[in-house]
Order: structure tokens, then C-alpha cells, then sequence
């Protein structure tokens, strides 16, 4: 058990809005931009600074195509802000497993395929404390 | 330059309501609960697993005392959700110096003493894309 930071998704209505404060001025490594269809967004990962392990989590800025998608909803109704906390964890079917034992709200209730070879699942706001929490299973050996 | 995760701030009516969440089911260790009497909250620190250099940053569940106080006034706004994102950064006085220079907008101008000898500084989310983030220096020799 235990999670570890993936990444925070930030809903901005432009990359350029904050790019300079993220990557220029407190140095960030930015990605080169990622467009994902299927979710209607541009993505831009923001590398926070490795640890010793190599890994960091990051910043991941969404911003939306033009028309109508969750993170445009989401920018309409709240304003820019974090959209998602994502966070690694080493046996999702278990977990979700326990999740579902104690009527934790799911938004999938099965494991989904994530980028990158991931599963995910979304964990709904109400039983987090507020927040859309990912749950992110690393393909097996890239952990 | 660069940034590591501290901790991520999050506002809730009672940590109860969600501790079951973040340290049964998922695993995340609790530390003792601390009450900060200077903002009115009592503060459940909730870690990530460690990484290979034995830090992974932290869940910070703020709960806020009755009557008037910031997280209070955040919840009755906005509910339940993430409050802020506190960031580790290494040299906090070049780094305020470059966002005063860019007109990032400070809540505080300089460093101020935070909790175990750190010092910090608040970004206000108009320059960050929504979200109120901290920037926190460790004692020398702590980092």
C-alpha cells in the first residue's frame, strides 16, 4: 500500500497564461506539448526535480480545445485551478477492490487504459476530501 | 532552480471525513495531528511513500477550528478541496527576487517563518493558474 505523487493536473484556459511563472521562473522542465484527442486538450508536462529515485512527479497543464469538453466545463463553472490529483500506486486491482468494499465513489469502476501503457482510475471528489483523484498503475517493470 | 513536492494542502470540515480514504484505503501514514493555534487549524500530515531518498512529500488535511479563520472562510466559499500546493525550493530569496522582478504576485513579499524552521512565501493563484501555491526553504543542512 501507499501512493506516490504522478502528477497535479492544472485546468488553465492557456498554456502561455503560466508558463513563464512554471518553467522560466521556478524551473521547471517543460515537455514538448502533448494534443490528446480523446479528452479534447493540449497537455504540457511540467517535470518537478527528480529525487534521488529519478522520479519527481509533475505539473501537468491542460488546456482545451475550443467547443465543449470536461476541461472546458470545468474552466466555465470554477475557473483555472488543479482539475486532478494523480497519484501512482503499485496494485490498482486491489485497491479498487477495497475502494468498492467501502462504497468509496468511483467514476470508473474498473481500471481504464491511461497514457503511456498506465491503468487509471477516477476517484470522485465526494469521497476524497474535494478533489478528483487519479489512481495511476505504472505498466509492469517501469516503476 | 526547480521544485520538489512539499506537501498539497487540503481543506476539509473534519479530517474524519475523509481519513478513512487517504489512510486506510490507500495507506498513506498518518503523523500525530498538530493544532496551529497562529491560523486556527488543527493539521493531520498524511505521507506519500518515500522514495529511494526517503522523501515523497505529503497529504496535509487542514481542518479548520470553529469561528473565523482562512480555511474556514475557504470552505464556505468553495467546500471542500485542495487549499494549496506547498513546493520545496533551495534558494527562496533569488527565487522571490525573479518573481517580484516579473510581477508575480506575492501574498508575502519576503520569506516568513513557517512550521520546523522552514521559510515561505505565497504565490497568489492569478500568476499560477488558479492555485494558491507555497514556496517553502528547509533549514540549512535539513534538505
Amino acid at each position: 500500500m501507499g501512493a506516490r505523487l504522478s502528477h497535479l493536473g492544472l485546468a488553465v484556459a492557456a498554456h502561455d497564461d503560466v508558463i513563464v511563472f512554471w518553467r522560466d521562473l521556478l524551473g521547471l522542465t517543460l515537455s514538448p506539448v502533448e494534443h490528446v484527442e480523446s479528452e479534447g486538450v493540449a497537455v504540457a508536462m511540467l517535470a518537478l526535480e527528480p529525487r534521488a529515485d529519478g522520479t519527481g512527479g509533475a505539473i501537468e497543464l491542460l488546456q482545451p480545445d475550443p467547443g465543449d469538453n470536461a476541461v472546458a466545463r470545468f474552466l466555465d463553472k470554477r475557473g483555472p485551478g488543479i482539475h486532478h490529483v494523480a497519484l501512482s500506486v503499485d496494485d490498482i486491482d486491489g485497491l479498487v477492490h477495497r475502494l468498492r468494499e467501502h462504497r468509496v465513489r468511483l467514476i470508473n469502476a474498473e481500471p481504464r487504459p491511461g497514457a503511456h501503457g498506465t491503468r487509471v482510475v477516477f476517484v470522485h471528489p465526494k469521497s476524497t476530501g474535494g478533489v478528483l483523484v487519479e489512481l495511476v498503475q505504472e505498466p509492469a517493470g517501469d516503476s
